[in-house]
């Protein structure tokens, strides 16, 4: 038994991979890999996935739903070109890697950025509250949990102006009012599927409003919507993955469900976190996500010790992320409380030793 | 027991489907759906991916092979961008919609396209072997085979000029000679993998060398070779089905044996539609695909026959495109030539029957 801590790929249901595995070898008669995209039983597929999705985020009448590739990355630049405007200026928020990368391709396809708030001054470690959002933007962009250093929005940005989420690493973990944005995207490798495949999510008065200059068809949002996420071949099996998350999502409470179970999750490793010396937490406390749990040894001279403890416990993917290193425990949708235990159990018996 | 004949996505070995199941229950203790892009055993597949496709393909020195997503749709943006030099002038073959899709989206980024040679005139059934190619042109573009119209380069253009090929639909069918091209690209979907990953393969001396002003990173060819196809989280699953479709291709005489393979396919098939009566193939027959074989009924109010007699035995995926109507047969890699001899036999039985 092992206990995937892993920050994405990750963790998904163990039922979701048996069905998963029982569709590679028989979908219908034909392995999921070599079914047509085209064929009615995966443009049935399609159906149900977009929507399982509005049902999951009670998606209000208004928005569409559309699965593209490329990761929040390619997204980045999507984000950008279908919401530039008149002014080409847009505010972002920084609260690191994930949103610098935004602000960078952002920047590349001829956007004026302004960032409103950064909290790079303590290397990332809280949301910044303090800004003010000038009325001359087109939009203005955040990224809802920081999976690096571990940082979570537990109150979204408020503004009269289109916002634009990466929610890549929190979609589907807790309740969100979608009628608050005009464009959410987030890569599927979290709480949706496998890699591969790419949400987004966008309000239908913004499409085809985009006056960049530059808009390749697949980058295009509004043809991405109008071809029903078939402008072209779509990644048939991270697809029918989801659908069997969602699936198994609604089927066990929602969103509503999962928001309970991770935050019960997320207080038993934070308390001992707090309550064992050995450990010091790295983010601002109101500010700590629930999907990723970062935190160093006081002394990390003893790694080698706690890590031969949780490795023997059977947990993997432990280690923080190579720009951060110190440890991160990710709490996605599928992992079930009784692997927190056994973290919190190694922690607690690691100070027994000292 | 199924026939697919399906265009894409397609076949793929039963052996290859297996494997693959068998990874989504257990790859090293995890499922290969939950497994960290970052982790050594995946950075070991993706390494020994791209090891075996040089091998393959017997690629030269001085080329680097790359994994991105979004298909061919998104590599016309990617050929047309990071081909781009200064004349901002390129040659394309129109050889139907892909080659069209191909010089639409090259148009988009400001590529002033030349279309070369065109066999629109006859309904894309043939390719266009008079044309001349200027001079002041940064690249010439082609299209090696149209999977719609069943038509396919049995020699590849000449050109002192950089030469770029969507090969989506024919790579791994047959030894190519990579030193003549300067980037190849292609979906997985058809010989290489499952949906969701593509291919390309690009002489290193080519790489930054846009002239551009646009580039998104993740468009990049640079930037993807240099990351070594990990710029962002890669479609960890359809590389990995990529890998197991190599290794067995490699295990099975490589691309030399599929070449054989398929012209006899092919050759057992256009034998017995010139052979019978009823059958009309559609194509130029020197530029017939051994890949997609397209063909009609002389008499279309014989289809529902016809249909009822191949669907009842087993056979899948035979109807023509939707933008072209007739029927299809798709002779991929992994088709057998024992599901070829099951659809000329009941082509010879519906003769029978008249």
């Amino acid at each position: 038994m092992k206990h995937n801590f892993g920050a994405g790929p990750c963790i998904l249901p163990q039922i979701v991979f048996e069905e998963a595995a029982a569709a590679v070898l028989d979908f219908n008669g034909l392995s999921i890999l070599e079914v047509s995209h085209r064929h009615k039983d995966f443009v049935a597929v399609m159906d149900e996935t977009i929507a399982l999705v509005k049902k999951a985020l009670n998606v209000p009448t208004g928005y569409s739903v559309a699965f593209m590739q490329g990761g929040a990355t390619l997204g980045f630049t999507v984000a950008a070109l279908n919401m530039m405007r008149d002014q080409k200026r847009a505010g972002y928020f920084n609260t690191g890697t994930w949103a610098a990368g935004a602000i960078k391709e952002a920047k590349k396809v001829g956007i004026d950025v302004s960032v409103l708030a950064s909290s790079e001054d303590k290397k990332f470690n809280y949301i910044p509250k303090d800004y003010i959002i000038p009325n001359d933007l087109d939009y203005v962009h955040f990224t809802s949990n920081n999976t690096i250093y571990g940082t979570q929005y537990k109150q979204f940005p408020v503004t009269d102006l289109p916002l634009v989420c990466d929610m890549s690493s929190d979609i589907f973990s807790q309740v969100i009012d979608v009628s608050k944005f005009d464009l959410i995207y987030a890569g599927a490798q979290k709480n949706l599927g496998p890699a591969g495949a790419t949400l987004y999510i966008v309000k239908d008065e913004q499409l085809g409003k985009s006056t960049s200059s530059f808009m390749p068809s697949y980058l295009d949002l509004k043809q991405q919507v109008e071809k029903e996420s078939m402008l072209n071949t779509p990644p048939v099996f991270s697809i029918y993955v989801s659908l069997l998350n969602l699936r198994n999502l609604l089927a066990n409470g929602g969103v509503a469900e999962m928001e309970k179970r991770n935050i019960a999750k997320a207080n038993l490793l934070y308390q001992e976190i707090d309550r064992n010396p050995l450990f010091v937490g790295t983010v601002n406390k109101e500010d700590r996500s629930n999907m990723n749990v970062t935190f160093t040894l006081l002394d990390d001279s003893n790694s080698a010790d706690f890590d031969a403890l949780w490795k023997g416990a059977g947990i993997v993917g432990l280690p923080g992320h190579r720009s951060t290193g110190g440890y991160r425990a990710s709490l996605y949708n599928a992992l079930p409380i009784e692997s927190v235990q056994v973290l919190v159990d190694v922690m607690k018996h690691f100070e027994s030793q000292r």
